[in-house]
């Protein structure tokens, strides 16, 4: 790297007669920067006289630099400014490093110990500061440093004057950093740990030996340099470590059950583990982002209130990602065997899709308390006497993408009473982004809680539909792996009575049974296969009810009968000709008939500008600068550019021509098809996430002419990391 | 819940004559409490007269409450606690209020706005927080609030002044919160945002309307009640809303490559990206857990500098779980149609655990750029041209547990040159907590790269060892799945060579091949079945060479010859003849002949006290106190608290007897064993975790009865939710 020099520039360094300030105005010095070393003479408590600032200035001289002392208080900042003035005739850089310590417990703290930390700390930076902002603001250019202390960020017995002072010069400098910023003055904080009194007791001798101001001069002059990307920013350095720090905001929650219930010192109470939870906290850059978030968790709540009404309902999240569709395919045998199942079993097809039973899963929401709290008095259902009787999935719109993260909310539409059992109506609302994409419902059968004198059926509950008398207009066997159940499980539901032999023997199964939702997903497969083009995107809604149970190893025949768009179905095992669900049917959106046949691939919906169009415009100026060099790898390059796993917008790169531009190819056909997501292309580009890496992720995936890909990397290294 | 009241509780509120100070006033004196209302009687700008301060005390006699009306300036903080001690006797509470803004861009702002803006928010707080301290201290109880601001932690236009002061209440705070914390002194920070221009312009109107005080007030009511539980604590409320803020800090970066580098500008420069990098940040409590902190990063960095010597090590972090090891075992053919094998598939089996080669995974560090950088001038390798040659493995210690975090070290040892490839030998030391817990090795072939005059073989290779030249002591055959590379790809490599017709006819194979370590884990498994009593425990190292790929559905063959400790063993497809795996063996610490048993519970290591400890303590005295009651549960319980994944401490919860004690059943028999990390079930019975959920994700595993455990839960409920 070029040495990072600061010719031209003029730095005023309070406080520079020693310690940290020589460090940095020696630095600075060094490295071309005319200095104004300050540094009013003190001792620690602030008190005494000196002439430690000449000293530095004739060292800055003795190694052919240019400097000049100054005596003068911080709290009369102006005087400093106007030295820097006065022999230099500007200023580019404001390092406000000069401090005291006056320690005592807090009982014990005296005004004067109070007000003489203050001044100097904070009031002293204001002071030099604002003298130096209007030049700043006039040459359109200016770097600050203001100088914190842990003791600030967390507190330190008998630093409470300090401490106050510390932080308090974080917050001139967060305000600091929004008025400079369109100004090119950028104010950023260090938080250096030298050796000290504070440090002495607490580090291993070596280490406290080691704490040399010289490991953090380096730090300090590359926040004032000129390439320095950062403003507002929190620097925590000792020892040659650098650590940012910044405040993160907990996730919160609202202090009421409902928008119309009073907020009371109980119901914060009641509320407050969740207040306190820091576990999804994040950052926050400015205040309106605050204010955004605010807005967005108070229509959350309302509009979940609205929904909820007197009811109470559950709401959970769930993300997914490429790896766990793959796994619930194979979970529900979808075969490598049977190429059109590929798409569902191999991230990087260029048809890579969910099957649609997957997203049964999400509306679970097995960790809801929901049915045990609806159950009538005296009746309770833990997962010990619950079955899943029947599920529903209805899509809204399009089947959703290869990843992404759902909001889920679940509630109990009704308890029947079917006698000896309840059942518990459950159903799901599945939401991204707000948006409802589909829902679920579940019928769980509470063994041995009937009898309440309840109803016994519900106008909100989706019914099955027998299937037709006739014989089957089409029949699909298959055979479970012995090993099914072990496998299914992996996609979420753990119960051991699909894999402990103990557990299954105390249910009264001679050994662990397979899951339903996994003999479903079978047979929903072999209807997709054979009416739907096998085109997940094509089903609307499915219903099913579970009958009896499967052991893994055994053969699924699913018999299948189309009646307009319904294909109603029922699936038996062909070791015992038993029905094991029953009255199901899938609703198609086009029914495809004569068995399994690749789907076309989807094209990108449009799609408002993305982070990386930027990344594009610059890979099209050096793709047009060095046409020769472009040629040379010749192929045509097509990416997808995705957004919770779905194309959201395309660019071409064509080596051939060449020719960038948004879009799919113009020529046809690509040879080789990358897919990655926005934010994804973009950590690429940056460096912070290699391609290998994202590809070896399943984050890049990249379909055709692999080896193809690999010869891109050399031609835009230095540009743009592809 | 029972109201929270404040009967006995002397409350000092400024600024209280309107505003949120009012509703505090109100509230607290609604509840008991005895409240002084300090009001300059200023405006927003703190100039004018009022009375507000009367009419509030009046409200609050009114609704037959006490208060007293005060009109001393916060900067005489002394005069405000003296109104409160010449009243009512006493003071408990003091509510830091007070506040006006003189809102200007930084350089308009005249000193003047500067001082009175500091006087009133932060040196106001200081002194009647100093008038109040050492009376709170000596009567052992306090509870003080400051007002802070977001427009201080996030900084905001035309607030420099303002910003500072707020944010230097946060450091004061920080600081008070560490001092008063023995004498029951809390201390905590309200960031209210009530309706004001500051949001007038950003928000709704609606939700401006909404922005009532009485929607604060409760909240901060609620952290000065005796029952509140932090300290030190930053809330922001608004609207019914509590967010917790608090800093976190990045991991950091060394600013230099090796210790004995200096810390240059440039080196800064070139490390910038790890400094910033938020991605893993955390919180830190206190200033003491920063210089941990520093000290064991620095013991890294040292440590990892000593071991890479002039070498260029790669450092990843590796970390799984049960579901990572259920899978792969699936991966390698273990099924639970063997008996044996259902302790690697099942996480909550009573012995269950990691197959040994599964921990080859951590060691293959794919993400790192080591082999091509080791390549000599010319040569290169991208993931296009080379091939897992050979892989040996080593434990140096016991069997790495059922979950954890690995750190692993890998560099390249020597590039061998093969005539026509070059092969890189790599090797990986992974560690969990410093501790060195195995050793792996790879041979990776880059094809097409050799004849660059390099040496053909390397003393620090691990060698392959021929089999013996008899007839193979015993023979294992498994068929692999249709379907097996698929499966197996799902634990980690991706490589498309496994899955896409394409690329492997592109590579020259007829059909994707099943990964060499799919295969290694096959036979592996078959000599551990056959001579190592099933135990994964009795692997001591492996060292395998890939020859020829295997084709998912092909049956392998694995060949065994027993040689004392040594196994060693070759693997054929049964289809094709072929030998795939050569020159391999497994050193075992102990041989079983005559096929897989089922290996003994491991017990438990001693260890120190653990988190859950007192909990246990404290069920103890529950089940002393309610004898008749646990004995109607019945049950012998044993809990397993692991760490790791390993069980390192064990309690019993008798209910025959009953009795509670550390350590395995004195009986023998646990009816029902519950496994579960420490840190998991200090979350379960904080609430904080659901058992329910606990157990559906695995945290917590049952074994034995399991419809005992469930009669737990309403036994211990109100005490200690189990």
């Amino acid at each position: 790297m070029d040495q990072l020099r600061f010719d031209g520039r003029v730095a005023v360094v309070t406080g520079a007669g020693g310690g940290l300030g020589k460090e940095y105005a020696l630095l600075l010095a060094s490295r071309g920067a005319k200095v104004v070393v300050n540094d009013l003479g003190g001792g620690r408590d602030g008190s005494g006289k000196s002439t430690f600032a000449d000293a530095v200035v004739k060292q800055i001289k003795d190694n052919g630099g240019q400097a000049v002392a100054d005596y003068n208080s911080v709290v009369e900042g102006e005087k400093i400014i106007k030295t820097a003035l006065d022999n230099f005739g500007r200023v580019d850089i404001l390092i406000n490093n000069a401090g005291i310590l006056r320690d005592k417990s807090f009982g014990k703290m005296t005004e004067q110990d109070w007000d003489l930390i203050y001044a100097v700390h904070l009031k002293g930076a204001y002071k030099t500061t604002q003298a130096a902002w209007e030049i700043f603001r006039k040459q359109k250019y200016g770097r600050i440093i203001m100088t914190s202390s842990n003791a600030g960020i967390f507190g330190n017995f008998g630093q409470a004057n300090y401490s106050a002072a510390k932080l308090g010069l974080i917050g001139l400098a967060n305000t600091l950093a929004i008025e400079g910023a369109k100004y090119d003055i950028k104010v950023n904080t260090i938080v250096p740990t030298a050796a000290s009194r504070l440090t002495e007791d607490i580090l291993p001798p070596d280490m406290f030996k080691a704490m040399k101001p010289d490991l953090i001069a380096p730090v300090v002059a590359y926040m004032v340099h000129e390439s320095f990307p950062d403003t507002g920013a929190i620097i925590d350095s000792t020892l040659g470590f650098g650590i940012k720090a910044h405040f993160v905001r907990s996730e919160g929650a609202p202090l009421r059950k409902k928008p119309t219930d009073p907020v009371t010192i109980e119901s914060v109470k009641e509320n407050w583990s969740k207040v306190v939870n820091m576990k999804n906290a994040k950052h926050t850059k400015q205040i309106s982002e605050v204010t955004l978030d605010l807005v967005e968790k108070l229509q959350d709540f309302e509009e979940r209130s609205k929904l909820d009404g007197d009811r109470e309902s559950y709401w959970s999240n769930y993300s997914y990602n490429a790896k766990d569709l793959t796994l619930y395919a194979i979970g529900v045998g979808a075969s490598t065997t049977n190429e059109s199942d590929l798409k569902f079993l191999y991230e990087s097809h260029e048809n890579f899709a969910a099957l649609p039973t997957y997203f049964i899963l999400p509306g679970m929401a097995m960790e809801s308390p929901l049915v045990g709290q609806a159950m009538p008095p005296g009746k309770h259902a833990d997962f010990t006497n619950i079955l899943h009787g029947e599920q529903y999935i209805e899509f809204v719109g399009d089947l959703p993408g290869t990843e992404g993260e759902f909001t889920t909310r679940s509630y109990v539409v009704d308890v029947l009473d079917k006698g000896s059992s309840a059942v518990a109506v459950v159903n799901s609302e599945i939401y991204q982004n707000k948006e409802l994409l589909y829902r679920t419902q579940q019928h769980i059968f509470v063994l041995g809680q009937g009898g309440f004198g309840g109803p016994r059926n519900s106008a909100k509950a989706t019914e099955v539909a027998p299937a037709p008398k006739r014989a089957p207009d089409a029949v699909a066997e298959q055979r479970t792996a012995e090993d099914q159940a072990a496998l299914y499980r992996l996609s979420g539901d753990l119960n051991p009575l699909h894999i402990d032999p103990n557990v299954a023997s105390i249910s009264g199964h001679s050994k662990p049974i397979l899951h339903g939702l996994a003999s479903l997903g079978f047979s929903a497969r072999h209807v997709l296969a054979k009416y739907g083009g096998n085109d997940p995107a094509n089903v609307k809604a499915l219903k099913a009810r579970f009958v009896k149970p499967v052991v893994p190893g055994q053969t699924l025949v699913t018999e299948m009968w189309l009646e307009g768009k319904r294909v109603f179905f029922q699936t038996k095992t062909k070791e015992t000709g038993n029905v094991v669900i029953a009255g199901a049917y899938i609703d198609l959106k086009n029914v495809v008939s004569g068995g399994a046949s690749s789907a076309p691939a989807q094209s990108a919906s449009s799609s408002g500008p993305l982070k990386s169009d930027g990344l594009f415009a610059k890979i099209k100026q050096e793709v047009d600068k060095n046409q020769a060099m472009a040629k040379s790898v010749g192929g045509i390059f097509l990416y997808n550019l995705t957004e919770n796993g779905k194309t959201i917008k395309q660019w071409t790169l064509d080596l051939k021509t060449p020719a960038v531009y948004e879009g799919a190819p113009k020529s046809g056909k690509a040879d080789t098809t990358l897919s990655v997501s926005d934010g994804d292309m973009i950590e690429i580009a940056a460096g912070t996430l290699s391609p290998q890496v994202a590809y070896l992720k399943g984050k890049l995936k990249i379909a055709g002419n692999i080896m193809l890909a690999q010869k891109l990397g050399p031609l835009l290294k230095s540009e743009a990391k592809l």
